[in-house]
């Protein structure tokens, strides 16, 4: 993979597939100065659709930063009804952590961000308890803790949108967050949200997926990363990993288990977000990698 | 693991959990001469179940062969409302394989049968189709093509019956046999028809899982192998197992992929069943390793 | 498995493999009113030897805790030759962690500590470098730290065993420690320092592991948990696991996707130490699970 | 993945890195009538080389087939050093099957080459054993004997050779064929002999792996498919996988579940050069998915 911190431009791009895509977009690129560091496409021959993730570096790259995309629109992108995304690597991402009582994520992701490794900026964590409120503020993170209840939903959900226009946020992390997000959060947020959920979706969507895994009895228990829409943890699947398990597991065991699995998933997802490595198309995930 | 072709006998067991259990099955055994090879003993404590697998040396036994169940029976098993089962290491179960079109669980289950791996007879192959006729007669099986419609699935399955009864059949094996068994046929044979499905399981039961993991977008498929029960694909699991896809297999690689997992898994299945490695228990398995 | 907090005794034995030792040792227990909740065994049949992990609840046990030790080696073990170890479950072992700059395995074990799945004490983390004097103190950990130059080596490991001493440490974790302990130090600590080895042993001992799985093209990293002899990354292995990667992933990129499954793998021995899972026999681990 | 029975043609390319490869390759391409069905590349930064895997639909391209290599030469690879292989997937490559006693992977992969699965021609199996003729010519392949000793040898690979010859075989698979290779034979088929080393190389190179692992007490047994070079077990690496064993896996368990994945690992191994999925650069494979 890429060095993050180079000064590169990308390009996410989904298109009908037609011939001589590639090279309209890679002289677009090379003639204009810019030097290819990735390129990965993927055409779903079914559908006739073509999927591209490109990098280049901007260092001689003649069009300025601010002009690529009305370039490239005009250019390139309306020959062949393009949808197109373009990222900056430079750009470092605002994210924002949603979380309750439980730590395993949410000590994790810290983990990463502290040592480095997630290239983010999290300057607000927004929780419905105020169990790791003292964890946040060593670290000197914004911590504010919104309860919910039926009555106080809506309410809270403003107060939550305030804290993340007020911080400038790109897109949130529901590290366990045990919130059903209304239908009109959501819609804010599209595909600017990335939950875990601590099942191998579609098995086991909803609450106290691990009873439900105990009582089916299986074998393998798992979890999955998506990206938030409106019905309830059916959105695109960007990441999902198991772990084996056996009778003698009872449904603690597999809680435990299964926490090493959910942070080390949604740690991926994390980053594929933030290295704009993922494209959605029809509630599915394309994921360079 | 127990070579399983020494002279040995095993006991599978559940019964009420209580103090005293295994003192009481292992003196049995130890007094009257047997050397304990194996055992291994689980406790649900939620439910309260104590479940053993027991396999001992009969070469100094003092209980005849015919006279231990009666024997345990009298002496252990009543004492503890305990179930059991008695089966002897040296008796090779005779296995009836149902196959349709595919091939490849088919070849794999046989080349085990040939190398002597898979521990049982194999005197019949019962198939609604004739294409792996010739292949079952290269190695000398019986191989009867029993063609199914919803008007001749009844009678069809008479005769099968009788097939089994015939051969004298300990077990069925359904090798991606593409019929679902009537009620009437699975209820005579509990936890004695080993079903492989192709996916992983609760996720996407019945028809064509490939296309419905494909269209949801999971980046993980499965197979599962489990005993068949009247409803459809949620018999007790014996054993599961995943690979990672991603956006570029489609619904083809996936049915290729798959194939590897499924005969691998039903294998195992197998395997554990011809081995009593395993005990059913309010629809889920304990499985001794 | 079994709850780690109830008062209960267990038993870690291993001798030559004879008829008798599961009756002999289950009378034991449940003739003294002890309630077995856990019996594993394993027997070597290549070279004769059984093994055994056995647990049972000491509420009703007649014996008492200081005196089981001796009741057993007089009643049962000096009649088998076993060599055995007594562990009491309420017991809290007391832990120290050796750290360096890396901090992945630090945070993860210390958000496992805090969050209470760990079930120690961790009173003294040594460091021969300060990168992560400031993250222990925020959890009120003594931080120690001891660079060690060739020179020093010698006596900073004396300052050491004074800190263990002092702080009556019962188990080392050595948490991507970047030090080769020298013989003597290891020697006071048998089966007492768990590391962590950045490959799949034995492949890839010593040094920059990563740099040589990549020069050799595997398509598999791993990493290794074992305690810590005095042949260097040749002790008694007792986790492992691996990732797969590929062409595309740098050095880096393995460095980055490992620092994932040390963590893990490291966590997971440290629990099977703690919870009294493991023996050794013969420079190889005997994992009751 | 793309169907490798269309009319299509693949270049595997390798050259020094520098700006416009990807343009001037896609141009050659589109310009000349190709549609481009497939495109991976991958630039190895630290070695500054470019590698690419391009597929495209001969259906309407302007050059014949037998003009391709020679005008790609000439109007692309020269002006960048480029190393390139031309392939086309109607081309049914002709591969020879060198065996011993055991059958497993003998079984797998001619069951897959039955159903249509492996997209290959099987003209001879060679052995040193007569074990597996009778099964080879069930399936009218044939069989040919050549037992080797260090008498025999020099004079019986001359013998292999004449066959591979005659039967026009484009490369060879080492389905456990227990003999090594002479220096001289592997000369001859550079990149074209694909071994299965039951180990997780480079772990356990040479003889007996399975009773080093034993040994060792490793938690974790794999099996590596690399093509054959000079050097024992030390050629590039296509295709590994592992599977988790613990204490109580004896040598013959491990034998057992290794068979599993070697016929696996070998079987993905062919896969990939049968579709010419991968490049060999200094010792390492880049295995385009």
């Amino acid at each position: 993979m890429i060095n993050p911190n180079k000064n590169a431009a990308i390009l996410l791009i989904h298109c009908p597939d037609k011939p001589g895509i590639v090279v309209t977009i890679t002289e677009f690129i090379h003639k204009n100065g810019g030097n290819i560091v990735y390129l990965d496409q993927h055409v779903d021959s079914e559908q006739g659709v073509f999927f591209m993730r490109i990098e280049w570096d901007l260092e001689k790259f003649v069009i300025q930063r601010e002009k690529i995309a009305e370039y490239f629109e005009t250019l390139v992108a309306s020959r062949y009804q393009m949808i197109f995304q373009l990222h900056f690597s430079e750009t470092k991402q605002r994210m924002a952590l949603f979380v309750s009582k439980m730590s395993h994520c949410f000590y994790d992701l810290l983990a990463r961000y502290e040592c480095g490794e997630l290239n983010v900026e999290i300057p607000v964590i927004i929780s419905n308890h105020r169990n790791l409120q003292k964890a946040a503020q060593r670290l000197d993170i914004d911590f504010h803790c919104l309860s919910i209840t039926k009555e106080t939903k809506k309410q809270q959900e403003e107060k939550q949108k305030e804290l993340l226009l007020q911080h400038n946020i790109d897109f949130i992390v529901l590290a366990r967050y045990m919130q059903v997000l209304s239908d009109n959060f959501v819609k804010h947020y599209p595909q600017k949200i990335i939950n875990i959920h601590h099942s191998f979706l579609p098995a086991f969507p909803g609450g106290r997926p691990y009873h439900s895994a105990y009582q089916r009895g299986v074998k393998i228990i798992g979890a999955t990363s998506h990206y938030v829409t409106a019905e309830l943890d059916a959105g695109p699947i960007i990441e999902q990993d198991v772990v084996h398990v056996s009778h003698k597991d009872s449904v603690e065991d597999m809680v435990r288990i299964g926490r090493d699995l959910e942070k080390i998933v949604l740690a991926r997802a994390v980053r594929h977000h933030v290295h704009h490595d993922l494209l959605v198309y029809e509630n599915r995930t394309v994921v360079f990698e």
